[in-house]
């Protein structure tokens, strides 16, 4: 590449990572104004009813709202982008492990995630925007490298350099960096969220672009909520990004409170690795409801909406009125729509603890959980009705076809359980209740997604206190240690469920007891340096290979030989561009180039190359000749078939290949004995060609 | 692997990141307290004997005590272990690259360490401790993961697990996050050091146990400052370990202060590419003087020494005595050791600013700095005479034969360099000029170390202020691609200069131009797969190689077939056991198994595996022979000799090999071309061999 090209490059990397960090930041703050309002609205109306004792049409207002929230949601992500049900995360993650699968980032997706995202949230379902977010951010990322249509001719020539497997994914892992830090507004946390969570190689030069993308969201959010601070942005108040703030300054802790965390730490391993458990399970009986077509996913999901509605406001009913502590600084009972005490059923001077969890936003009902010297504020009956509650509806929310992230189910039902542990443990352990119900969190996060860096940080950035790092970081061991002995992490479980073709870094242990030869599923499609029209067309329509073996053959040499790899894309784009000869010549290099250029064979946008389908080519080009040399990949990586296919497995996933040949190992045989895929390192295929495999482990 | 084994190598990686932990903050802690008490001893008595008007004794008891100190450490240096001069930095990357040169670790090169830097830093000279940290948090690695002595029989049998190069790795990587975490109290930043600038591989289950290491390290220093608080340290005060404080609420900053930051990002950053551009030219210098011997490295660091002592107390007689300010709640002028009025010549009631800044230890004298609300109290002469010293000091002080670390001087000279320009922009600013100070001192890193994730988190702990994270981003932006135009990061520079075959993480240009088989070097020896003892011998005698093929010929194989490698240690092992047969038959491999057990071919600490010279064959064992099969590894990695150079670096670099089989493309040739190792792909012998394309770039 020249001078002036390397110049583009990295001024559009840089430019883009720029773009992809304002729009999210951007799309982070429009999400939660969004929500803010609605919810807001929906909460102030069924307050105000409330006030007027009229509770039966307060139930109406309440659930009717919810349900139509929640069936528009459903509706748009039924019919226009089912892709967009569920986290993200684990397609992301798939996706920067190079399965390519269709519709995942696509414009549609990114379009259904966000106004559903809005919907489902607002609907008071018990799920998070935070999942959704880091899908978001790298759908806008996938969306920018792209530049816009090729059908508007909206594309952009310097855009060409992105057009290929590692920045792409480098814009998309950069992307869901931001997505974290706009849902959670920490900087370093998504980056290491990056890091840990969603992308599967890494180079340090990505950690810099990475960690500027989420530090211009920062910035975007930071001036945008400075400029809502004069309320000037209707309902959003101070509960629009959550950031909470539990000062409450813990110089010290002795041995008994360490006791008590790591009792914390061990219980919340096993809840964690349960809800994991039961959410696999509950998602299998869903997809045979979501499978049955669009109108099941809607009535599945407004009939969660309704049991969500039913609990919300029913339940609250069940808790006795409490009279407000008398030395307080807050208002009490709250009149306006976010605070610690909820006003309810209640006489004047008493409030409801239950309802304070229940009728608000998912995020105000954490700040009240993780809020500081409120030892008495919440019942223990009330903490453990709202404990099994969201446990259960968090369980039975996450299938249905709305976009809904796990954090903040988890995070909720977390913090309930570590403050019951913490009134509990009273005896031992003189820690604040707040502290405890974030440690709770903290376990359950563990527990259930297995990360571990990158929660530490967010919730040292969500605290903005450095001394609880030590404890948080204790509990997280410990409980993702008690989890891993159970399960996989719920990402890797939805990863498995949805029969994603994951690469794992390592490989596995059955792997050693083969050789690369063992797995190379036949039959092999090989073309030759200077291949029939007709062929190549048969081939390609049978097949549904991506890359085919060339092989050269007398006279083109002396023996057969191994000339490289052909990918079924650059089949297309050279089938399309016609350059048939009447005989068996080789054409050379120029000439394809001068007529294609160096961008004509560059990856197009997902579902945009040139289709089989759309070739047209006459009987007569049926029998002309094409030559693949100029197309061939020269030197495509190659394994001896006796090569132990753990070897292999680790050379296929560090280096990211698409393809592996395999070749003989002794000489006078066809050149080439098989091409490794993806598909032959997964377990599934390796125990099914060999089951003792699988007994003897 | 059994479960028990599992299990065992499970436990030991996690008690082992915990002891690494443990020893680096101790040995962190107790550098600590010997600088603050050596360096407060001398302080304190140069400054009482100066109140007694005896100047130029206080002269010769300061000047002496740095004498004395700078030559016990540059002895240690020059006799025990030339491998601890220096930062250190450069060679554990180096190490973790897969550079696996003698002695960077070894246990003589952590005692020098750790008392060399004691003695640099408290000897005055303008070095850190920050970078012999590393250096030591790596050396303990590489030891407790070595587990002892062989010599002493204090090896332990589990420890076998942690006897190859990826778990070795793996520790010296914990070693290296827990160093930094230990000099600058900052887990997440020892962290992202290790991720950025340290590791050449990293896998996401390494985040994990970083970052447990790093934060057994942070509370191993919390729970020892609590200790020390109480005044059961000696002169060890606050000043322990830097922590700074710059509480200086910038909640808002206009246009005109970020065009202020962006100017002193881009002088920084030509600040910082000078000092590299300097800093090679005095260490070549250095390296003539070095090299002749030992008594010439101490006497180059006494020279040095000298020098420094007349800067740091000649110098500040040029600065006249101010008036101490009126509405203070500091003491003023200060009589302790910290604070930011020293006293000096001048009577009661006025300090001198200069003394300050040089008559201290470098942690205060950066703390003094960095200090908020100060506008006035450096006058601009003060400032920039320190900058020129602190500028010259710096260059000349890293080359001697000391532990030096890079990060104190570069921040020194940064923060002076900040509140130069924080006072000069002072019209278009109102910024503080301890923020100023801190900008400067990011500009200066990142010109200089080019690191940039990792410095903005360690400046975001050491600081505790989450709101200047995007003012320290956009200078260490602007400043490291400022210096990137001019040369390479100070850390490569010193490892190209050390002529360390460092692998670069992507390929250069020119290697696009060939193919693997163009740069391997003959003549290439092979064994056949039951070989002639003799042959092997001479082998072993006549080249270093560490790695050779095996071939297989009739009757062993139908036709010449490549076996695989067999490694020199394996080699030498298998000679040392003399399982030698007098016909050439092959033995089988269960023979060798029983002989050596799993662990008998286990890599070895450095420079403890049998030694060619240590064997004994006698002529008649010559003639005998013997069967590689067992000890061949039978499937290493190979590229087809066509392969482009660029794609086989990648290879080679991304699983990092150190031996790469290159075989023929075309059949009926000996069926291996050659071995490329780490040295093949070195620009220099890449060039060597094609200077035309030196040329062409």
């Amino acid at each position: 590449r020249k001078k002036v090209q390397i110049f583009q490059y990295i001024f559009l990397k840089w430019t883009l990572a720029l773009l992809i960090g304002l729009a999210t930041g951007l799309v982070g703050f429009f999400n939660n104004i969004a929500v803010e309002n609605i919810a807001g609205f929906k909460l102030l109306l069924t307050s105000n009813l409330m006030l007027e004792h009229r509770y039966f049409t307060a139930f109406l207002a309440f659930g009717g709202i919810n349900l139509i929230l929640a069936a528009s949601a459903a509706t748009l992500c039924a019919y226009i982008a089912p892709a967009a049900a569920g986290s993200g995360i684990p397609e992301v993650k798939a996706y920067l492990n190079g399965v390519d699968a269709h519709s995942i980032l696509a414009p549609s997706t990114l379009f259904v995630k966000i106004f559903g995202s809005i919907g489902g949230v607002s609907a008071g379902f018990v799920l998070g925007k935070e999942g959704p977010m880091v899908h978001t951010g790298a759908c806008i990322a996938n969306l920018l490298g792209q530049g816009g249509s090729r059908k508007y001719h909206l594309t952009w020539k310097w855009l060409r350099y992105f057009k290929n497997d590692r920045d792409r994914r480098d814009l998309i892992t950069c992307g869901s960096a931001a997505g974290v830090a706009a849902a959670f507004r920490a900087p370093v946390g998504g980056v290491l969220f990056a890091l840990e969570e969603a992308a599967s190689w890494w180079r340090s030069a990505l950690l810099w672009r990475t960690f500027f993308t989420t530090a211009v969201v920062a910035v975007v959010l930071r001036s945008l909520i400075q400029y809502c601070r004069s309320g000037r942005c209707g309902l959003f108040g101070e509960g629009g990004l959550i950031m909470f703030d539990i000062s409450s300054s813990i110089s010290t802790y002795s041995t008994s409170d360490l006791i008590a965390i790591i009792i914390l730490g061990v219980i919340g391993g096993v809840f964690g690795a349960l809800f994991n458990y039961l959410l696999d399970k509950i998602l299998r009986i869903y997809s045979v409801i979501n499978e049955k077509g669009a109108p099941f996913k809607i009535l599945l999901t407004m009939t969660i909406s309704f049991i969500t509605s039913c609990c919300a406001y029913g339940v609250p009913w069940l808790a006795k009125c409490t009279p407000c502590p008398t030395d307080l600084k807050e208002q009490c009972p709250t009149i306006g729509r976010s605070g610690n005490f909820k006003n309810f059923q209640c006489p004047p001077g008493h409030y409801n603890d239950l309802a304070s969890l229940f009728l608000n936003t998912q995020d105000d009902a954490i700040r009240n959980l993780f809020s500081g010297g409120t030892e008495n504020e919440f019942h223990m009956s009330t903490l453990f009705i709202f404990f099994t509650a969201i446990y259960c509806l968090g369980l039975v929310t996450y299938g249905v076809a709305v976009p809904s992230g796990l954090f903040i189910p988890v995070i909720l039902a977390g913090s309930t359980y570590g403050r019951i542990v913490g009134t509990l443990l009273g005896p031992i352990s003189d820690l604040d209740a707040g502290l405890f119900a974030l440690l709770g969190a903290a376990s359950f996060l563990g527990g259930t997604m297995r990360m571990t860096v990158s929660v530490c940080v967010i919730l040292l950035e969500l605290t903005n206190d450095l001394l609880i790092l030590p404890l948080v970081m204790l509990v997280l061991l410990i409980s993702k240690t008690v989890a891993d002995g159970f399960n996989k992490g719920v990402y890797d479980q939805i990863v498995i469920m949805k029969g994603l073709p994951y690469m794992e870094a390592h490989a596995e242990p059955h792997m050693r007891h083969l050789v690369a030869g063992d797995v190379v599923s036949g039959p092999l499609i090989t073309f030759s340096g200077v291949e029939n029209v007709g062929t190549i067309m048969q081939a390609l329509r049978l097949t549904g290979h991506n890359g085919f073996p060339v092989v050269d053959e007398p006279p083109f040499s002396d023996a057969p030989e191994l000339v490289g790899l052909v990918l079924r894309y650059h089949l297309l784009v050279l089938l399309k561009g016609k350059m048939f000869t009447k005989e068996r010549v080789r054409t050379g290099d120029g000439e394809v180039l001068k007529r294609f250029g160096a961008s004509g064979f560059a990856k197009a946008g997902s579902g945009k190359g040139p289709k089989f389908d759309e070739l047209s080519i006459s009987e007569e080009e049926m029998d002309m000749f094409i030559d693949l040399h100029p197309i061939t990949n020269t030197s495509p990586y190659t394994v001896v078939e006796t090569m132990s296919l753990a070897k292999a497995a680790v050379l296929f996933r560090e280096l990211g290949l698409r393809h592996l040949c395999v070749v003989p190992k002794t000489p006078g045989r066809p050149p080439i004995v098989g091409i490794l895929t993806r598909h032959d390192f997964m377990p599934e295929h390796v125990l099914g060609l060999f089951p003792r495999l699988h007994l003897n482990r």
